[in-house]
């Protein structure tokens, strides 16, 4: 696989954040051909799971050879590494935190290939390197030069540790499933870790019974939004194949004042 | 027409949503040099309305041959239809659920061709299509392949059950102008849907009060912000030709604590 | 010194408004192959200050010819005139009223070469210009033709009369540097008008005691985040070379509800 001339951005950076202006500047200084995406720079600071998890639902639709760059980077300017990756159809440059944790979990299921250089050529790294914006001085310029053509291998050396962290698992019974919610959208949309897979060969009718945070919520999967009156509380399969809570034309997160974490059970009597 | 090569984005997904970059993906995907641009993304949530409004004020700023996506779609899912529409010099992909309400209010104005087309083969649809995401997996496709040169007759039928909504017209009188706050922008000025052309043969001067909400907020209409000091209420015209409340150098939306849909009355005595 | 094709926007027209699509849609028009990135919009309404500061910090990473248009401008529609400027390696086009104050001080203190014309020809301008809107109606189209290849000379004429803030220096002694917070970044960093020279040749250890507001909050000058565990208060030097206290994975901003234009005293006993 090859670059094919794409970048894409996801940091913690904050929405309309000048430094991302500086990392797209560096990058087309050194590639004036490269077309950069923003994904997401309102990653909550310091919040690597959340990084990680926008990482795996975003980075597959964009087109095979993407470069993309994660900086959600605690650690800048400390001993941790920054990776290089190749997962399947993509490339990813982000610090060795875990932030490729849900990609590369992905991945293992999937049996893509991967493998992993820490960057340590210091040629393809901006010639003064701060101390705390590795994303514009070092993964900008990384990804940069990748898109100009050059081989990884030149760029760091292989490595196996990767740095993952833990991913909450729903608890699964005959009569229960036991997730969270895991991220919450712009329209108060409540998306679970209960991926749809889970509901194989189970009733989705009015026989189960879906409470959040000890409280029974609403009944059923439905189909679509359109499938109960507005201000109705639903539960449907969300465009990644999770479980959603939502409240129709309303915000559930607001509804439940509900918030990433809280506890989300599918339960059959 | 040919499409030039430009999309523009049009959504309630929310500023900064991962959503908007899936579409992205999707488009580049199929079309690799499509050149995408975000007009706004913080239409509220299923406000369909105000999503019409920012395509009229923005579309026509692009390029002939610009393809204008546009999702606020409560209906998702439902049996709504999804519309390719050509109007003018512009293509424009949309729920069919009003979005398109004002653009085609101002072809019939400015009497230029209109064409409709129900996107019906899923051929140019994503593989898999979610109950929830139709503008990542219906909406995005089809303009991408409409990019890569595909003629709308292979992508849907032509039709002319185009749904429209009320467009609120403000009442004239030789003695006064009735109208709303039709849009708050982000400087929170109040943008009325009094057009200038409702002016011609009035006069301007200060013998013509503005009253908001029923209290006379100003007299007269400037020329320029500049026209009185920081601080003072001012009615002006505004970028888009439309009579405009503002505050010089302030906030007039949090001053009269003003929404949309406040009535703004001009009356010559 | 050409243009390479690179086009920056840096106004106060707030996150993802429309208004800033309208001007990309404008450029497009005259110049399809135009790339556009956006610095920042979120600048604070009419805050000239913060958008010359934005536009020092960031322009200098983008590509050599990149023309930087630059709109904060509340003398929209009065006699105030627009600057097409080139300083060094870049174009800026801004209305002149300080906005390009701090990239002229830079300029001086690296000697390069300046040159600045009020853009006069209404032949490259929109051809109705509205009294509220001239990013979208002059300085849109202006960099546009520029990218084009028309010539500077045929836009404007050269001048010298160019509006220039004041800009608030530190006050330094053997003992003491007296500076202020000149900018809070997303994630709450107090950035000071401090330079890292300023530091050469004086001691950074605990023996430099840092004050903010009156009160001491930390002492030394860290080398990276992770020299203190999560919590505790740090100086260290920025991305942009400035000393800068932050709380670590927290948000110095709200800690201290610090805000722009507070004292930071670096003191040596």
């Amino acid at each position: 696989m090859f670059p094919s001339g794409f970048i894409t951005l996801t940091t913690d950076f904050g929405i309309d954040s000048p430094y991302v202006a500086a990392m797209k500047g560096v990058i087309l200084t050194i590639c004036p051909t490269a077309r950069i995406f923003d994904v997401c720079h309102s990653v909550k600071p310091q919040n690597i799971y959340q990084g990680a998890l926008t990482l795996e639902k975003v980075a597959r639709f964009f087109p095979p050879g993407t470069v993309h760059i994660a900086v959600v980077d605690p650690g800048v300017g400390t001993s941790r590494d920054i990776i290089l990756a190749q997962i399947g159809d993509y490339y990813y440059i982000a610090p060795n935190n875990g932030l490729l944790t849900r990609v590369i979990r992905q991945a293992e299921l999937d049996k893509v290939s991967m493998k992993f250089r820490s960057l340590e050529n210091r040629g393809y790294w901006r010639e003064a390197i701060s101390n705390t914006f590795h994303g514009r001085d070092v993964m900008a310029p990384a990804a940069a030069h990748l898109l100009c053509g050059m081989a990884p291998q030149y760029m760091g050396v292989l490595t196996t540790s990767i740095v993952k962290l833990e991913i909450p698992e729903p608890a699964v019974s005959p009569t229960e499933i036991i997730g969270i919610v895991e991220d919450v959208d712009s329209f108060g949309n409540l998306i679970t870790n209960i991926s749809a897979k889970l509901l194989a060969g189970r009733a989705t009718d009015d026989s189960v019974q879906i409470s959040l945070s000890g409280r029974v919520v609403t009944q059923g999967v439905c189909r679509t939004y359109g499938d109960k009156p507005a201000g109705e509380v639903i539960a449907i399969i969300d465009s990644s194949n999770s479980v959603e809570i939502a409240v129709v034309n309303g915000n559930a997160a607001q509804t439940f004042k509900a918030a990433v974490g809280d506890t989300v059970v599918l339960s059959w009597a």
